[in-house]
């Protein structure tokens, strides 16, 4: 209500001429909620109601059977009508989420948003809203869109060597909602416990533990997780290039982990980018029925689509279309078509490789201009890399990072065992937008000047 | 692979010429797979496999790295690498879904897929993603789109009478994902109990119950939720048209259960599509602090948007908040931005307005239709209304039905009381497309005709 006045003085009312009854409905609302019209009092009469506002007594009269209908009022024959509740008391100011704003951005685990492919994402949109049948709008397949899931199909098992039969592959919004779905299913299947890496991320730690999986670590070396120090029946492990960490499973302990007998959760979150020459393809292939595939387009495309998949071994298809049932969320169809579309017309690869060519010039750039005392790790892939530090330096990092005015993570808190891990900083060199990266690495590299 | 033949004998390769690195490495792949290469055998030279094929020795040496950097292959210095692993058993085929289709439909609870506002949409979109700032590509906020909130905030006061603080609004994936968060954070401020309608929808009972809720039924009679028989610290209701039965909830039962004690989980399902003059606006404005305030896209749009809005009292924010972190689910940001564009631009609003006109007329016609010893209940109201039918003849109803070729829903499943209630049609008239009506509307009035 941009003009807005007191009409009444005696209804005390805040209401707006030409506002109509939903208008007048909602001032009279306000005047019993915030105590102008006291509960128990006579309301003004229809008549003199209009006649103020000079609005046609039916409008009145057909506000107020509105407001008793509602519960405002109370309407008796042969009585004058009362306003019946206590009403509510005034609602508190909104509080503004506040966060820090940072100019620059080095967070890892997240893709510079400004290279969506906006022109791809809206005229695939135009096809599917043109093609798309009715039952699109209905209610969607709980184990997620027909389409996407033969287009899925194809695409993992020529990119990433996946074995993914699309009975096999369930559509879930984001791997959070993933971590948390085959938490609950695994639960349902008697496995009570999962493993994660240590380090690892521990957002997803808190969504199993959440889900009722009991969280221990196993740690990680230069080969990738030791698979010998694995002792539960389900682990979450990101073989291609270890979150933080940045490391490649080794051969001998992905052969080791197929044949463990663990449900293995591969978490190929940034399989896309590689940019050495050797690719590693999933590890889900070496046995299917034991490794649940999990991919995303978070890094590929964007982290607010919330848009991942599974590709399940067979025993735990149902299993997880039962916990997606008890959790109630699923991602809506249309996005999902729209992602099938951009695959398969071949848009997705071309703007994947766009991508990856913008990454690794800017790994290259960035590891170029770190200082020379600092070694970077796991460069051969992602959207980010690791540069360890004492612990002692690490501690000057966050406010290193405000002075400067970038957003960071620091190793340390990754780490899940109680002994002192050597500190350090998850470098997403992915983050920050096309043009704001120049910037962002002088400001980097000016604090890293500083704290070293 | 459309063209793919054996090339090699000895190799036994499915592999097609041309294919280059990626193609050979899946043949290869699928060869140790489903075990033409053996387990521990010497796999053939570089030299004499590239000499078969016809390609350079280079590609044979680099996907037997990538192979063996997979784990499928064990090289070592100096000796012959090998086949590593057993490989996998071989995929079963696919268990295709199968869900008997119907010529027509008359199934409660959802809209006419075919008046999806297409182009509405798409414009909404092609505007969004012209204008979006970039963040709207990174993660979005866990309680949904500031936009949306803000937008919804206006809208929901000024259609339905809520307020509706944009700090206490959370955007869910679709009223199911809604009970489910509820139902943890209920838990987390120590309700573990809630009520539901008897009769309702079974699967939001089983969703609440797998959120750790313990859930019990409350009977509903001609003025709605018999309030007076609730002695739960929580209720989910559906006070403006309750489903299935229809009834919208008598003021009196309003005031009542607003000042119950009870926190009221008010499903608005459907409060677009009210018919009749009387207009009944949300509950949660009597009581902001005691009521949640739940809204969807599902009716007005489509329920494949999954997109639900909850606002809250303000001592639940958090705890919802924190329970929604730890499901890890959350609905995508663009599809947001898309319908508070909608709602803004008065688009939505004309949207609205001409699907209650045409399921006005489609009620109308069904009502004026029916059989004389039919009365239907539940008409005021909403995308369905209620026959009632002796236990005796609802038997009969899959049956028919399936004749017939109609998907519709039984009244008795809905019930919870183990008491013998009647049983009856759930007929939901908004379903079918709007040029199926006629005929969806015929092939029904045929089957109560044999059934009835």
């Amino acid at each position: 209500m941009a003009e807005s006045w007191s009409s009444s003085v005696d209804a005390h009312l805040d209401w707006t001429p030409g506002s109509g009854r939903a208008g007048l409905a909602a001032a009279v609302r306000a005047a019993i909620r915030d105590g102008r019209w006291q509960p128990g009092a006579v309301v003004p009469s229809t008549r003199a109601l209009a006649h103020d506002l000079d609005v046609a007594r039916g409008t009145v009269t057909r506000v107020y059977a509105d407001l008793a209908a509602e519960g405002y009022l109370r309407t008796a024959q042969g009585a004058p009508t009362r306003v019946a509740t206590a009403g509510a008391s005034p609602l508190p100011a909104p509080v503004p989420a506040t966060e820090p704003a940072y100019r620059w951005t080095f967070r890892p685990g997240r893709p510079d948003p400004s290279l969506f492919p906006r022109d791809l994402w809206l005229a695939a949109t135009r096809r599917v809203l043109s093609h798309a049948p009715n039952q699109v709008f209905d209610y969607g397949e709980v184990r997620g869109s027909n389409v996407l899931r033969a287009t899925l199909s194809a695409y993992l098992g020529r990119a990433r060597g996946v074995l993914a039969d699309p009975a096999r592959i369930i559509v879930c919004s984001g791997f959070n909602h993933a971590i948390g779905v085959l938490g609950r299913a695994l639960r349902e299947v008697g496995i009570t416990e999962t493993a994660f890496e240590d380090p690892s991320i521990g957002r997803f730690r808190t969504v199993a533990s959440a889900a009722g999986q009991r969280v221990v670590g196993v740690p990680v070396d230069a080969s990738g997780l030791v698979v010998s120090e694995l002792d539960s029946p389900a682990v979450v492990v990101t073989p291609a290039h270890q979150f933080p960490l940045g490391v490649t499973m080794a051969p001998a302990r992905r052969t080791a982990l197929a044949g463990s007998g663990a449900v293995v959760i591969e978490d190929d979150y940034d399989g896309e980018f590689r940019y050495d020459r050797q690719q590693v393809g999933a590890l889900q292939a070496l046995a299917p029925e034991r490794v649940i595939y999990a991919g995303t387009a978070s890094k590929s495309l964007a982290p607010s689509l919330r848009l991942a998949w599974l590709v399940l071994p067979r025993s735990l298809v149902d299993p997880v279309l039962a916990a997606l049932t008890a959790v109630g969320a699923q991602p809506p169809l249309l996005p999902q078509l729209v992602l099938a579309d951009l695959i398969s017309s071949g848009a997705y690869d071309r703007h994947v490789r766009r991508c990856r060519l913008e990454y690794r010039d800017r790994r290259d750039r960035l590891v170029a201009a770190l200082p020379s005392h600092l070694t970077p790790e796991g460069i051969s892939a992602g959207l980010h890399l690791v540069l360890r530090l004492p612990s002692s330096v690490e501690a000057g990092l966050p406010a290193a990072a405000r002075r400067h005015s970038i957003a960071l993570e620091r190793l340390s808190p990754m780490w899940m065992r109680a002994v002192e891990e050597p500190g350090g900083i998850v470098v997403g060199y992915g983050a920050a937008a096309k043009n704001a990266f120049t910037g962002a690495l002088r400001a980097f590299l000016s604090m890293l000047g500083e704290l070293t």
